[in-house]
């Protein structure tokens, strides 16, 4: 009885793992799933769509929390074929896999709360949130994106210094422009909190327009504080574009 | 008889091809009347214009899909002085070549609606889309616009993974404001794909301006989203850009 | 005597410098007070603050200054059990150092202010802007930041040339539009000064909407100004970033 | 008579020439002429600026052209003093450098102004931007700058190919929404010339606001061409960035 249980185990790990280096098509069904479901979670939000249609909607949504606590279970089943993770030390070692983190967060907190409160995880929009935690099953399967994670490690230090820098900037022009502007537009600059937001807007050149300085003042501090600090706020960018470049080496 | 036929197929040859290298009158002559029917596409959509003009517009707008047609059929007529696609096996050859979809694309589906709805074309607004397609004869024209496909392919790896982080990115955000400012703002945040057209001007940042947070929860929110969104949005650009510079080496 | 004393000045030194290289656990408070001061000093803004929470966070917020004085005092007298700065001419040269401009700047003269004016220091907004100077103990305390500096000097001549550059850029745009859209727009456009301002906007892509041109030349002119320009002022943070990764490393 | 002549002739060319290479005094003169001039270009357009001002500042503007006249006659006598330029063939070949057109559209186009219609000069706007030519000079006079041109040359090619995607990107992108938009925003997009306008602000992301689509269609267009485009139009800067970068080397 246990060679073709064995055989069963070892198929069904071939599908979902294969060393994380190939796209099989266990990769293809997770990925389809996850963005059928976020799919679900844009439609369901929109006013205007039928109660019946929004019903079944849910309903189905339901079921993807179960299906991937079920695709979970079958993971930790089919890890036994991998002699790393055999035997009661090797299930051991599998939960301190920091991937497994990811795959649980995926279902058990959505599960958790549908299991007990039905009502909250039909009307409640903060659930929701707990849906993009799908996402995180992308990290855990694709090397590529686990890839942008070291990337992160590899620029730690320069990262780490240009995003302390770019805080600062934040900062400092926030408090600069609370300085000259607070008096004229009290609504807008009349605490650093609220000049933050001016801040933010302006350094990373997002620009909405709800909030500028009027007085001259006020213009001559913002045009300084875009001109020196829209590079600033894009160098952690830059520095982690170069790094993860590095990483995944020209041509692959 | 035949000498000089050849004789006339190898100049024509000469002029449409010379190995794509080099920029020919015949080049010059086709990118001249690409640009010259932009302009005038541009042109006859301007309501203020004189119906008169407008009709003259129209029959030289109509002529340049024949025009282009003629040069396709005598491009096809020409490669048979190329050793490669002469006979009736290097016709098929020459079929087989991706750039003949673009200069098939580039005056085909105009043409057929031309010829079978000429009322539909000089109206119709979305005919005028098709006249984009005769921007692709530029690509299937010069190879350094060729090298720009064969960049994708280099950092395709690299491409997909940073591409996918930006849509995560950009839904993620989307579903977090929909989540803090729906009530504030059920018009423009009630639901996800409404609040998907904030995500997509402010992790671009181009901040319109027309959507925007005004509770403090959803500013603190749309900050953080626009400090480490920003950079994101931008990677695949800069991976790109790397891998064509490598493409086309420093200095040619 | 000596001995005791020498050993606890050997303590107090490794805990504030240990050559810049480590984060110490003097480091670490210097941060936390530094960042806590930085919250108080926004918090403190806040218009609808209770007033007695105001009283007790600007008793707190006039401690700083005082524990950054005696910070200063400790690192003086520790700096001795470095050879370098012992005796009095070592006492000279650690003065001589820049990191004790910035240690200076960090308490001196908010602490003069406290001192003399004590309500100036209470009410008055531009005071607050000294305790931004608090920041720059950060740059004095760690070398990745001090290697920013030296990024700018390696890169100095092409930071300078392309600044220039932008520069020139920023106030050609303003005199063109200037010159094109005064007519229509004389509040916004009215001289080279206000039309700066929307070069500034403009150029960084921040683009907030309160102003632009609305005339066709003007819209003409400014859609050159931004294709051309937005590439030139973003140059000098593009080439910043690339000399400051390659004086951090690649992997650090 | 001639050795002390020549020995000014010397002297001359050595404070306005020096090999181009280092900062002399004479340059330090023209760039101070030069941003004063801009000062006084900026501060004369003010409205509300005093008449009498007003006019002494004209006064004082007017002595610019006629001072880089000077400049440049003295710069044409002293060349002499170079072997490579000195009798009548040297001469023809000093006014065969190109730098000499940057120098004489200095000076020359105002001049002919200010001599020939001193009411135009006077009070015209448009005359204001010959004053901008006297940029110009500074690109003949700092080899820095002269690298910027040699860079746009190395990238020549890489250059062409992404602005002309550039500038195909920004076309496509205004007949697409024009296609899309026009019938609910016929102001806005009701023609792809204005259709242009959005397109070139959405691009180069600085997003005004002042047009924006409002249908559903229109927004996943536009969507679509943000995160496709916008990095396509930065192409061009980064491309030029990394050849400007190579040129000047990593450490001068």
């Amino acid at each position: 009885m246990a060679a073709p249980q064995r055989s069963l185990q070892r198929r069904v790990w071939a599908l979902l793992y294969t060393g994380g280096k190939d796209f099989t098509w266990g990769h293809f069904a997770v990925v389809a799933v996850i963005i059928a479901s976020l799919v679900l979670l844009a439609v369901q939000t929109e006013p205007g769509l039928d109660p019946d249609m929004r019903r079944r909607i849910l309903l189905l949504d339901a079921v993807i929390p179960v299906l991937f606590g079920a695709e979970f279970l079958l993971r930790v089943w089919a890890a036994g074929a991998d002699r790393t993770f055999s035997g009661p030390g090797g299930r051991l070692a599998y939960f301190r896999q920091w991937v497994v983190v990811f795959d649980l967060l995926a279902f058990l907190p959505e599960l958790i709360v549908l299991l007990l409160f039905p009502e909250v995880w039909a009307t409640a929009r903060w659930v929701r949130l707990f849906r993009l935690f799908r996402l995180l099953k992308l990290f855990a399967m694709f090397p590529a994106f686990r890839e942008i994670g070291q990337a992160v490690r590899d620029a730690g230090r320069r990262l780490a210094a240009t995003a302390a820098m770019a805080g600062v900037m934040l900062f400092s022009s926030a408090v600069l422009l609370y300085v000259v502007e607070a008096d004229a537009q009290p609504d807008a600059f009349g605490s650093v909190p609220r000049a933050l937001w001016w801040a933010v807007a302006t350094l990373t050149t997002v620009g909405y327009g709800d909030v500028y300085p009027i007085t001259t003042l006020g213009r001559i501090a913002a045009g300084f504080v875009a001109i020196l600090g829209v590079g600033l706020v894009a160098l952690p960018a830059g520095i982690l574009a170069s790094a993860f470049a590095e990483r995944l080496g020209p041509r692959r």
